[in-house]
């Protein structure tokens, strides 16, 4: 007789042990995103990690990367490089570069995908929908036309919306013009500094 | 004959105008959150914004106050004193901060309501379900048990979950519970750093 709480739930994932996020900041070493890496060095090699990584940032403190079940075309995670579960684990200085990093992460997504709309979601805990237990903020790019009146329309956020996976050959099509995207970006906030 | 597309949807909010989120910036003047006013002093009065305003920080570059249509019980709002419609509009310092605050209101709110599971969301554009066009971080806590199995269960974010309106009474004791942890968070902090 098969237990109905042992049974197969493809919607709960395996506890992940090591962490995931933990693994990508191992296998990525910093670089500096005003000048990184070309579509073509082996630094970013996707096939590095498993599964296949498609990095976006990389600096002594913060990833980001495409998320491997996006719920939309650029959908990435942004997380502090050092282990902690929840935004309460981190430190002043991890808090501050995330919050830095997602309006310069936003402003690359928006100049790469062109879609104007995007949330920023970040979960705590399982009841929070939190599935890998090493913090991350989403960006997740919001294509839809709401204003057709399908506001009822459900769209549910937390990994149970619909998601496919990310293809490979796409993946790093996109993770090299976000990469060009944020070095733009960090180059005109330098320039606008200096004026 | 009516226009469908000019019959009344009550999901879509008027244009605010002015902006509800700068009004409270006007009514609020910022305080040292280290030395919050207390709960009887006239600074915080709800009642001197309309709706009534439940300020739980006030800086000179940030505002926090409990959403008025909460999700849960602590549902905070987070943004910058200064108008800016989306995160690619706030300035580099106001990301920072926001960043800073989003962990240390998440200590705070965590302590004062006993929930350890929290999502924190920030909306873009309207295909991004965002409705006050002034740029603000949601702060939601989670008190859901999904260990039940119900993890299909629809749980709307965006603005579209069940969200009844705020007790004015419970709102301004929540408030200054919230004020008070914040202060208590700052405090542990400050004295961890001269450690």
């Amino acid at each position: 007789m098969v237990d109905p709480d042992q049974s197969f739930d493809p919607t709960v994932l395996p506890a992940a042990d090591p962490c995931p996020f933990c693994a990508i900041a191992t296998t990525y070493p910093p670089y500096d995103p005003t000048a990184p890496p070309g579509p073509e060095s082996s630094l970013l090699d996707p096939d590095k990690a498993a599964p296949a990584s498609f990095v976006v940032l990389s600096t002594p403190t913060l990833l980001a990367f495409l998320d491997i079940l996006p719920l939309s075309a650029g959908h990435l995670l942004l997380c502090p490089r050092r282990h902690a579960p929840k935004l309460t684990d981190v430190n002043v200085s991890e808090a501050a570069e995330l919050g830095r990093y997602l309006r310069l992460l936003s402003k690359a997504l928006v100049q790469t995908t062109g879609v104007n709309d995007w949330n920023v979601v970040q979960n705590n805990g399982a009841a929070a929908a939190q599935v890998v237990n090493h913090v991350h903020y989403h960006l997740i790019p919001r294509p839809e036309i709401r204003a057709s009146g399908k506001l009822r329309e459900s769209f549910t956020m937390f990994g149970r919306g619909v998601r496919s996976e990310l293809d490979d050959d796409e993946g790093a099509a996109l993770a090299a013009k976000l990469r060009e995207a944020i070095r733009v970006v960090l180059d005109e906030e330098s320039r606008k500094a200096k004026l």
